[in-house]
C-alpha cells in the first residue's frame, strides 16, 4: 500500500486526485492539506466524499505529512510549488507535482510566469511526466512535473510527427477549446456562469504560457526545434480540451502514411486511443477517464488532427496518478480503467 | 422625448434596461454612472453596445445626472438605493429604484435585510411598481419600488385568488427555480460556471428576503393575510424564472372555475398571458420579452400554477420601463412588445 | 466471478450499466445485447469504451446470453421487458429489470403504463428492488425489479417518516427536477439541445407514471394508503434528481426529532447519506456516485425534504448493480465506491 | 407598409424572422406558412407570440401568399426553395430566400448539395445578399440568395484581406465553433441535450458544404482565387458562431498595417464592428444582434482573426431583413438596432 499526501486538495485537480486515489486498490490517502482557515472533515468541504473519507483537510504542515506518506501530490498554484516541493524532497518523499514549476528551463520559466525560479537545483533534475515519452525516466523519478492540459492534448496528438515537422520545418497550427474547470476554483466574474454559459471566447492567441512547454517537450522528442502556433478557447463545458490542430505542407504524406505513423506510437500505450482514419474524437468519449483519444484526416491537401481529453484526468490528476503507478512499480493503469 | 439616466449600469439589470431603453421610441438615454475606475466609454466595457451607444460610464455625480434626466433608473445594490434616490426626488427627478430599498414596510426592511431604514419618508410615498396590481398609482407616482425577480413571477401567479387564499386560510407552496443572473454579476465561487453548470441547488428554504415581499402585496390586494411558504433554487441558465406553486384544499374550486378567475383577471393585462387549462409555460416563451406566462391545472384535488418570466426583464428592467411608460404617459408597452 | 449480460445495452441506462461492470472487481460482462442493424463492436458504437472492452454488440439471443450468463440486466422500454424476462427466468438465469414492468400490481400498470400486464406469474413473485426496503428479499429473489429514477429520490426522502405521514393522512407535495438523460436516448425534436437548452418546464403534474410507483411502494413500508402528489420539471443538465418535497401539518415533530428519525433509518445505509439539520444536498454531490444524499428543514412550520441523486446510477444503473451485489451475496457497495 | 410573407415559419430560422418583423416599424407580416398538420394559430405553435400576433400558420398556398405580400422570405430546407422561389417570382414578388439553393453556380450546387439545380434561370440573376459586398445590386434584386451562417462570419473577417490573399496565394485556415441551432430543429439522436451538452465535436473537416460558398464569394470579391481551409465543430451554446481565422505568411503585413485595412473597409459599415486591435470578440458581444464582430491579432508571425455572429440574426434572419430593408429603399438597420 503507497501511502500518499494530497496538497492542495481543495482545488479542482486536487479534488479529482481524492476522487480518482480512493478508488484505486494500492493506494492509501493519508493526508489532506489546503489553504483553510481551520480543520475541517473534507466531507464537510466537499459532501460527495461523505461516507467514502473520514480525513480532516487542514493546513500544510510538511514534516507531519511527509511522516504519513510514501508520496506527495503537489495540486498548488505556479510559483508555490517550488517552495514546497523541495522540502519533501529533502525528507525522502517522491513529488508529483501538477503545477508549471517543474516543467520548463529556468529562463523559459522566468518569461513566461514572470518569476524567478528558486529551486532550479531539484528543477534539472525533474522529469516531465508524459509517460507516452519519459515513461523509463519516471521509474526513476524522485521529482516529477506533471504535464499541463493543454500541452497533454497537444503534445500526443503530435507526437508522433514530431520528427517530420521538426525536419520539414512545418508549423502545427493549434486551436484548443477548453472547459471552465481548466482556469481553476476562482472567484472571477470572468468564470462566473453568466459569463461563461452560452459564450464562447479566444483569449491569449499565442501568447499562452503553455505554448512554451509544448514546443519545449516537443523539440526534445524530435530532436529539433518545432514550431507551434498556440490559441485556446473558452467553451460552456465543465472537463474537457479539445484540440484542433491543422497542418499545411506540399511535401505531406498522404493520410494512410499519417495513421501509420500514429497506429504505430500508439497501439500499446494504455491511455492513447487512435480513431480509424477520417474518424475523429469528441469529449464524450473521454470524459471521466483518463484516456487520450487522437482523430486524424487529410483532405484538401490539409492535415487534421484532432485530440481530446478530460482536463482534470489526462489532463491532471488521472496522468499524475499513471505517474505514481510508473514511480512505485504498479500496472500503469491500476485505478484509473 | 424621456431623458433618463441609469445608475448602476453596469450589474446585469443595468446592462438590460439600457439594452431595452436603447429600443425604446420615446426615452433618451442620457448618463451611464456605476463605481468605475475611470470614466470609459460604455461600449469598452460592454462591446455589444459598440455602434448603438457612445455615452461615457462614470462615477455618480447626482447633480450632474439630474440636469440631464427627467427620471432616473437605480439597478443598485439594497441599502445603497435608499442614501442616493432621496437626492434625486430632491432635485425634482422621478425616480424608479430596483433594489428592496422602498418594496417593504421600516420592520420588514429591517428584519429581513439586516439594516434599519434610513430614509423611511420617501419609503411611505413609494409606490410598489407591479402594474398589474398598481397602475394607477404609478401613473402619479415620484418613486416606484420596482418588485424583485421572485415577488413578480409568484405574486402575478397567486393574484387571482389572493382573495380566495386569504379567506380560506389556505397557504400557497411555491417552489421556485432561477437562472444564475438572478445573484447579479459577482466574483464569488459560488456562482463560478464549475459549480453551477450541471448543478441543481435549493436555498433558503422558507428564509428567502423576497418571501415577505410577496406575502406583503399579496395581503394588501387580498385585504387579509395570505400566507406563502417559499423554495428557491438555482438552475443552470443564464435568464428566467420558472415558478411552480402547489396549493391543496378541500374546498377548492374546480379547474374551469379558477381559470375563468385568472382569464378574467388577465385578460386585458398587456404583459401576462394565460395559457389553456392544462397547459404549463416554459422559459423559452418568456425569455428575452416582457411578458409573465401562467398555466394553471387541478389534478387529483391539487392545484398546481406555474409562471415563467424572463428574471432580467419582467423581473427586473422591462417591468422598470413597463412602469416607466406608465408614470410618463406613454403606451405601456411601448418599447416592450 | 459473476458471468452478467446487459441487454439493451445502447440505451443511458444500459451503457452506464457496462460502464459500472467493467470497474466491478467480481462481475464479468459475457454479452451486450440490443436492437442493432447488425453485429458491432461496441467501442464502435461508443468509443469511450475503446481500449477498455473487446465486446460485439448484437441482436438478442435469449439462450446463448443465457448460456454465458449466470445473470442478466435488462434495460429495455417498459412493456418490451415483460416479453424478454420470463425467457431468461425459465433458462434459471437471475433477472434485474430496469423498466417499470414488474414494479406495480398488474391493474395499476395497466392503468398507467397503458397495456395490459402478459407475465403475472413472474410479477407477482418479483421484488422492488430498493435495497433500503427490501434487501432481504432481495437477496433470494430471481427477478428484481429495479426502481425507477424519480422514485427512488422520492421513497427515500419520505421512507423515515413514511408511518407518520401515513397515520396523520398528511400528503407530500414533490417538486422533482431531472436531467435530460432521464428520457433516455430519442430522436425527438422537444429533447434537442435547441429545445431544453436555456430552459425549464414542468410536465405531467399529478400525472406522471411514476407518481402510483411511489405511492404503492411507500404504502407497503407505511402499512397503510400514503399520499404523493408529484410533479416533476425537465432541467437542462444531462444527469441528476433533485426532488423537493413540502410537508406542512400542524402536527409536524420538530426539526430535530425528525432529524433524528432520518438519522435512525439511514446510519448503516451504505447509500444513502443524510446531511445535518438545515443543509441541503446538489446535484455535484451525488453525480457520478450512487449515492442518495438528504437533507430536512423545518422553517415556518414547513418540512422540506431534498434529495438528490444521479438518474443513471442510484437512479438505475447502479442501483441495479447493488441488486445484484446483493443477489450474489457480496459486499452490497462493490463496484460502487 | 411592406407586407411580406414567411413560408417555413416553424424551424429556427423562420421563428426569428417572425421575432424580428414583429419589432420591425415598416414591415407587416401578412402570412405564416409550413409543413403543418392543420392550420394553426402561430401562438399555439410557439406561446412566446401570444398577445404579439394573430395570424394562423397553414400550408403554403403560394398564390395566396403571394396576394397578400410584396416579399417573401423563403426558410426552407435547401433543394426545396428552388421548386418554390420561381412560382413567387412569376407572381411579380421579390424573394429572399435563406437556403442554399441561389448561392452558387449551378455545378458548384450540384457537387456539394448532391442533386441537380432546377432553376438555373433565377439562379443566374440572384444576388447574394451580403450586403457588405453587394448593398448595390441587392438594391435592385428580385430574388437575394441569403447567405449561409459560416460562410457570414468567414467571408466577412476575411474580406479586407482577400485582395491579399488572392494576390500572395495564401490560404486561410478556418476553425468555426457553432451552436446547435445552426443545425435547425430536428429530431436526431446527435443533436439531443444529451448528446451535446458538455460535449465537443470536429465534423466534417475540410468538407462541409459551406466551404465552396467562402471561397466562390470571396474570389468574386479578389478578382482571383482564394483558398480556405475550413473546419466546423458543434459546441454547447443554443446561438452563436465564432470563427478563429489562421494565417501564416512570411510577407504577412504587420498588425497596424492589417487593422488599417479593416478599419477602413468596415468603418461605415452598420454591422461590422472591428475592436482595437489585439482585442477578441465573443459570442456575449453579438447574441441577439445583427453585428459582426472582427478582431484581429499579430504574434509570433501569424496573423489570427476572430468573428462572432448570432447564428439566426447576422447568419440568418437579422440579415434578411436587412436584405429586405435595402431591397425596398429602407433605412438598413430599421428594425435590427
Amino acid at each position: 500500500m503507497i501511502r500518499v499526501g494530497v496538497v492542495g486538495a481543495t482545488g479542482y485537480a486536487g479534488e479529482e486526485l481524492v476522487e480518482v486515489l480512493l478508488r484505486h486498490p494500492e493506494a492509501e490517502v493519508t493526508s489532506l492539506s489546503a489553504l483553510v482557515e481551520k480543520e475541517v472533515p473534507f466531507s464537510e468541504l466537499y459532501p460527495r466524499f461523505g461516507k467514502k473519507i473520514s480525513l480532516v483537510c487542514g493546513n500544510l504542515d510538511v514534516d507531519e505529512v511527509s511522516a504519513d506518506s510514501d508520496l506527495v501530490f503537489l495540486a498548488l498554484p505556479h510559483t508555490v510549488s517550488m517552495k514546497i516541493a523541495p522540502r519533501f524532497l529533502k525528507n525522502g518523499k517522491k513529488v508529483i507535482d501538477l503545477s508549471a514549476d517543474y516543467r520548463l528551463p529556468p529562463e523559459t520559466y522566468e518569461k513566461w510566469y514572470g518569476t524567478k525560479h528558486c529551486d532550479t537545483g531539484n528543477l534539472s533534475d525533474a522529469v516531465y511526466g508524459l509517460p507516452e515519452i519519459n515513461r523509463d525516466t519516471i521509474k526513476a523519478a524522485r521529482l516529477v512535473a506533471n504535464p499541463g492540459c493543454y500541452p497533454t492534448s497537444v503534445i500526443l496528438a503530435l507526437l508522433p510527427i514530431a520528427g517530420w515537422l521538426a525536419e520539414a520545418g512545418v508549423e502545427a497550427i493549434v486551436d484548443s477549446k477548453s472547459g471552465a474547470t481548466g482556469a481553476g476554483r476562482k472567484a472571477v466574474v470572468s468564470l462566473s456562469f453568466g459569463e461563461v454559459d452560452e459564450n464562447l471566447k479566444c483569449y491569449k492567441a499565442n501568447e499562452h504560457q503553455h505554448m512554451p512547454e509544448m514546443e519545449h517537450v516537443l523539440a526534445r522528442a524530435a530532436g529539433a526545434d518545432v514550431r507551434v502556433n498556440f490559441t485556446p478557447h473558452l467553451v460552456p463545458v465543465r472537463r474537457g480540451i479539445l484540440s484542433s490542430i491543422y497542418i499545411r505542407h506540399e511535401g505531406l504524406p498522404g493520410e494512410d502514411a499519417i495513421h501509420k505513423m500514429y497506429e504505430d506510437r500508439f497501439k500499446d500505450e494504455p491511455f492513447v486511443r487512435l480513431r480509424p482514419a477520417g474518424q475523429m474524437p469528441q469529449i464524450h468519449d473521454v470524459a471521466g477517464t483518463n484516456f487520450c483519444d487522437i482523430g486524424i484526416k487529410v483532405a484538401r491537401g490539409m492535415l487534421v488532427i484532432v485530440s481530446a481529453i478530460d482536463n482534470l484526468l489526462k489532463g491532471a490528476s488521472g496522468q499524475a496518478v499513471q505517474n505514481m503507478n510508473i514511480m512505485t512499480g504498479l500496472d500503469e493503469r491500476m485505478g484509473l480503467i
